[in-house]
């Protein structure tokens, strides 16, 4: 059974376990630098993937396959597979023709460092690899692969919704907002718990509860990222806030209002906790993680 | 055992089985059917997909199986996901950053079409839906989808190196261009040979023959292509010919001439056949597949 997570000193710092951390750090080191790429491709995938962040995907996944029962060792292909999709993403997303970002946690966005061409294959070839590093998986395998993928489609699917429309015909904005929501954020959040499970060898009863768990936290994950961008000061959130009402982008709060968007995070923050009931205190980690997600400011 | 293939009737037809070809193409749309994307995502990836094309990898695929003693529905997923894996990178080459191509197969390429950022994303989505489709194989779909994976890594490889360099310090020109050839083009038809002997659950012996004969079919499909590019005019080749010479792109003719350039697929064609020898007569419709592919001048 894992032990307690230290307590978190402040409410933005993440109640995590830092040897965790530290082995998903040198997880993700040695499978790229057990890879055969290009100098320049390397570079780029490095610069990509070990440039810090707070690792909330993997460490989803080896937390739910600790509340599983199972280990860190059968769980950390899954771990760094997950994390190499989320660095695809920024990449891609940081693009000239998606966001046009030139920074990201104070350094160069990759296709600034790298240039353009380099930055879609670097996010291309870290898509790639991920399910390579899947596949070494103990248990499920195939089944964690698919998990991996699935929910990446996913994820692309909501980045369309997001900023390229696409939605069917006549869906009323509540289920717009909702449809982007649950897609770009949530389903790899669901993804890491259940690929957790699976990695874990859970019995069904776990696998479902880590599955309500991941749902619901995912989409809860942005509701908290949508009411920070539209009340916190920019010092405070540490980026640019109200950046999404500027947009004209659908968010929670400008559909369902601030009041409207707490409850709801409140309801989620209950239906995650339900999820976790049946593992008993084997589900204490997650319960503190969910407690940081739900009330972090920034 | 597959029956024979017909005849080719001109030197650049290809002795495809059109029932195969045509349960690909079925295969293909029913896929992407089943999935649940934006509609104007799932036209992109459709616009992609079903643009024509020889279908080329799949076929190895479907016929590397059936020279194992399998069955056409056991590879079908993995047919179709090295296709989808094809029709990403072209997606991606063409974009404006890479290859800045605005038609091809006589349509508008994806990013004309549909713009860049639903390009870029559109690739991406095919990308990640071909271990999805692979994960449906009855036998090997772990192993199935690393391979799958694994070649695309090679291929995006092979793609930077083709375009950004990146090659080890030191190395000769005459080892760079078999980098590239090996990478770009060969490590996709050597994946769907060997994905379609593991689909088949082929045993070890015919395994290691068609990665074998993967393995010459693929870099000599690249060197006919550079001889292509090198020899024939624009209009026998069905495209802007010496254009490679035109970039200072790296060709095997450009290294070893023409005759050494004819000399090595020769060699590389008689180590393709010997990969086929331990399969007899089931290895016919392969064998007939070399020789279109030795021999075609388009």
């Amino acid at each position: 059974m894992p032990t307690a997570l230290p307590a978190a000193t402040s409410v933005n710092e993440p109640p995590l376990d830092p040897a965790l951390l530290s082995q998903i750090e040198s997880a993700l080191a040695d499978f790229l630098a057990a890879q055969d790429l290009p100098s320049n491709l390397r570079a780029a995938c490095l610069h990509a993937v070990l440039a810090g962040g707070k690792r909330l995907r993997p460490i989803l996944v080896l937390e739910s396959a600790l509340a599983a029962g199972g280990s860190v060792g059968d769980a950390m292909p899954a771990a760094i597979a997950i994390e190499l999709v989320h660095a695809f993403s920024l990449v891609h997303d940081d693009l000239p023709a998606l966001d046009n970002d030139t920074m990201r946690r104070g350094k160069p966005t990759c296709h600034v460092a790298f240039g353009e061409a380099m930055a879609i294959l670097a996010g291309d070839c870290l898509l790639a690899l991920a399910p390579v590093a899947a596949a070494s998986a103990k248990h499920h395998a195939a089944e964690i692969q698919r998990e991996l993928m699935s929910g990446t489609v996913r994820m692309i699917a909501g980045q369309v919704y997001d900023t390229l429309q696409g939605f069917p015909e006549g869906l009323p904005p509540a289920r717009q907002v909702e449809l982007v929501h649950h897609n770009k954020t949530g389903a790899l959040l669901e993804a890491s718990c259940r690929m957790g499970a699976l990695a874990a060898n859970a019995q069904h009863g776990a696998l479902e509860g880590l599955t309500r768990f991941g749902k619901a936290t995912g989409l809860m994950f942005q509701i908290v990222d949508d009411l920070i961008d539209a009340t916190q000061t920019a010092e405070h959130a540490g980026k640019a806030t109200g950046k999404d009402a500027d947009l004209g982008k659908l968010t929670y709060p400008g559909i369902h209002g601030l009041e409207g968007s707490r409850a709801e995070i409140q309801r989620l923050r209950g239906e995650a906790e339900s999820g976790l009931a049946s593992l008993g205190s084997r589900g204490d980690r997650l319960r503190a993680l969910l407690d940081f997600l739900a009330t972090r400011t920034k």
